[in-house]
């Protein structure tokens, strides 16, 4: 449910009505606009009375909300939001690229590739530390001292650095080192790992899953919205279909549907989505021009040596060319990419 | 089996080696080249005893082909194909837009649609004649009627007519008529009509299948190519998925691919593809950006009263604004789109 | 519509509804029951007005049908149809087994296998004489060589004959030598050759698409029995989905839900379904046990020399252990397999 | 990699083996057969120099292991493996039916329905009372009050317990009250939470995740066992693909599949697998049939007022024509169901 407040409602008014909200039992979520506050709610399991909130003073007017979801639904909140990563803002006018390699190997690869990120205008730095892989027995990441080499890179070379977090044990742990916390595609429905996520208030990057539909998506952003925390970047990553010349299908139609459905910013990631090096240029081009906010890539200074995912990895030489194209195509879309 | 001949062979030894693999039992395709000529080998139930050919005059080397399809492949071909439609020409430079109404429903409808297209910049007239419906009580189309509706289209506009055939009956019929030929998805593995397509010897539009892989979509194509037909255009239409909010999932990967696989020339279809009126422009912009040659789009002056597929047909309006969006992106990608 | 008759209501009663009902430019299918009948009507492309015919003389009541497909529905012909191929019954109680190789090869390899398949109870034989293959340049079958071949079969062992008919040109010579034509899952929706199979009036085998949809598969069975051809029997065949230790995904589901949304009998293609020999005889008792109506299975005598599929075809051998099994568990589902 | 040891030989040169194996960095796992001992080999990142260990007494063979699941594996292990749950013995001839529903909504409602499992013959009671649900705003279950009747139902009525753990937080609370714990499909992947569920030393049901390979299915299984926990029993529990007429697409070839990978026992969920409680029934003889070693179901008293899936599950009745059917079944595949 949303209350729209008049336009000249008071902050009294406001309080007051969320003071009514919460004696019903339920959370107000308060949002100032430009014109009018509105104040969604959340918490009903059915429909709520409204007679008595519209009895309150300054009330306009109550929405009910269709969707399943609420705090990402653009019903709910319809202006762009735009989430700030220590300064670097995904969802407004800048197309932002995060890019980096699969697995953090070592200082030293770190820094060579990092060196390549920050010169041709990537944003912000990805490297796992902890890798969720399938088999128990493969390279699980330098945890710790991973984070630890992440956030040299940061002090280095003043780039963001996001990194996934794989469980609620070592969720905290990643949050104190990272400026963005990464939830993946295989974690989207891992509910105790969203809250937490949510709770670390830091922004989120949260990847669509495997076979998850955009509702489902969309719910599982909602999870981290619950606990109060706004700063949600959603990803599309690629579905599972029959298809075999790629290691996923980047299903590009999901990001206007998102951004039609909801407020959040959507990036995309073409490197998972295809799996395929020589692939990842002609879909991130096709994805700044379908509408995303950004993206996220992986760079490898010599794939065939990566520990992980070397297949998709593209080379510095390769990252150039797409940092030089995405800034040729920014402008043509409405998008800035310095 | 590609045959590659040395630069200063003549003519003669061209033919002389052709006799000899006649002889063989097998087919020989000459391909000439600015450079050399090339002589593809179909036929061969197994890998052909190649001595015989090496030892002609003129022989440079023998390259054994290892897809399953060689008319189709690069490895064959290894120049971009550009098919000629009656002076449009489709895999070169230019971007070709090719729109209409699902359905041929009366001559006014096709009038009015077709001066928009033409204002905007489309080249060629799409709209059914025949048209393949789920249900046998369904709208089966206007047939000959519609036909001789498209062709004074084309009298009247300068427009070039693409319609579907639906059978070995009445392709003939179609053929008559129109500049291209199109074969649905759910047409893209009857292989006698591909074979007749072949013999038709107009340029063939051919549609992907809702399931099929890339390897069977190049395969289909190669059934019409070996009736000695090199006018065939590919088509990404979107696949099955379990993905709900798009009628398929647009596979837009599959452009790049088939780039690299195969020299002929691939345009997108974001009206199936996403089945939504309001994602055709964004996945327009997405299918020109990954690589598209051209796109086929449908437009209706009036969806809602359409006989078939409304919710997919966009508006003039809309049309017009996505044709300013391709010309602005086209330059971008080194494409034309005038 | 469904018209449904008093039960003392007169042939000449039944004789007035249908002229009525043709008056009104539509088509009536008398369906006399054992207690009353009934009398579908196709055509409309709305809803009728029913006031006429509920002035007639005899008519009980009128129903009108909520699916897209009627004839093929339960809704429309509420008793379980019961298919016969020149004496042998599908979709009673007798559990149907055919199989035979994948290709016809040669008057030798159908004698040996239709021993097998004759000896262990298999009443059907199967065998293809035009194979629709993905490439151009594959055996592509025996073609009228097969089809006498297959005649032979029938002469010698008494076995009934099933083949595919792949083209409209071809189909009239398969229904001058078979008892009952299969329109393959690549031809689902090739709705010419689904009504030239309905006007041949013989048993026809629908396979389900690759990705069909159930309410896309009964509508392919509609295109047949609209050209009165009641006699029709589906086949689930597996579906293609990202699953990659099987061929297809035999999706079993579907048999019980065709079972009760139509009155047609349903039978299942473990060969095709699975694409593995050491599959086929669990996934036989699979569908024996969820209902199917009977089985279509591919037999070698020597897998690793057929021509096409030999991986799953499975050996003389395994056939005689898969009518054991069959033999054992057709009376616990309340089927017999003599 | 595998050793196996000569028949004769002593557990003093087996303990030798496995001193020797640790001393390498890598982590033996003896099993004793009745014929001769094997000895599992995990933790080694590449082929393993295994000179060394041929030079020990007692070795007879090494076996280098190509799937990379090792404990999972049937090569590994080659007999079936029997997972006790307090004396009911899974994957052995007992043919074992979990069912119950799906969340514990109250002591009344669990007594109730118990009531009508043990008196059909189920032998485990399942019901949620951790439930992960697509919304942050649905009924989450009862929690550690709902535990607490799952212990009651055990005492009151002797049938086993089963419940989803959801969290690494809740798993060990989750354990101290149940017989057997379930991760289920949406946790197929969450690592941490396999780890831990394998380090509770307790019987875990695994459920396929929606979009899983079978290899993937298996690896994640290979992370419980490599905590020391061989008492893992794997649920196919069906897919997620474009049909539409089920919930999920039940893939019951993965059941042989198993079974021929692996030496783990497979039950089937045909109430997720379908969605559809007039499915049930049908589906889960289609199960028995193809060689599955259980069932899990959900049933409900009054499933219009199920607190979450209630369109699948089964009333009292049909489950005791469930088991009818099942009991019937059993000894005709080589199972008993008492």
């Amino acid at each position: 449910m949303l209350i729209v407040m008049k336009t000249d409602a008071t902050q009294e008014m406001v309080d007051e009505v969320c003071t009514c909200i919460k004696k019903m039992g339920l959370k107000p979520h308060a949002m100032p606009g430009a014109q009018r506050t509105a104040i969604g709610v959340t918490g009903n399991k059915e429909r709520v009375d409204s007679d008595m909130i519209m009895s309150q003073l300054g009330v306009r007017e109550i929405i009910h909300v269709t969707k399943p979801f609420k705090l990402v639904s653009r019903e709910f909140f319809p202006v762009d939001s735009i989430i700030d990563v220590d300064g670097v803002k995904i969802g407004g006018k800048e197309f932002v690229v995060m890019a980096g390699p699969c697995s953090v190997e070592s200082r030293e690869q770190c820094m060579v590739i990092a060196e390549t990120i920050k010169k041709h205008g990537g944003k912000i730095f990805r490297g796992g530390a902890f890798k969720p892989r399938t088999s128990p027995y493969a390279f699980q990441g330098l945890k710790e001292e991973g984070l630890k080499i992440l956030a040299e890179v940061r002090d280095k070379f003043g780039l963001k650095i996001i990194t996934e977090a794989v469980d609620t044990e070592t969720i905290d742990l990643v949050a104190k080192y990272t400026d963005m916390i990464q939830i993946g595609a295989r974690n989207m429905q891992n509910y105790s790992l969203l809250r937490k996520a949510g709770r670390t208030k830091k922004p989120v990057l949260l990847k669509r899953g495997m076979s998850a539909t955009l509702d489902e998506f969309l719910m599982a952003a909602e999870y981290i919205m619950a606990e109060d925390n706004k700063n949600v970047v959603l990803c599309e990553r690629g579905v599972r279909t029959f298809a075999d010349h790629t290691r996923n299908t980047l299903d590009l139609s999901a990001i206007p549907f998102v951004k039609r459905t909801s407020h959040l910013p959507i990036i995309s990631d073409p490197s998972h989505g295809t799996g395929k090096r020589d692939k990842v240029i002609p879909l991130s081009r096709a994805s700044i021009a379908v509408g995303a906010d950004g993206l996220i890539i992986e760079v490898h200074h010599d794939p065939s040596k990566a520990l992980s995912d070397g297949p998709q990895a593209i080379t510095p030489d390769m990252f150039a060319e797409l940092m030089r194209q995405m800034k040729t195509l920014a402008p043509v879309v409405d998008k800035e990419c310095e």
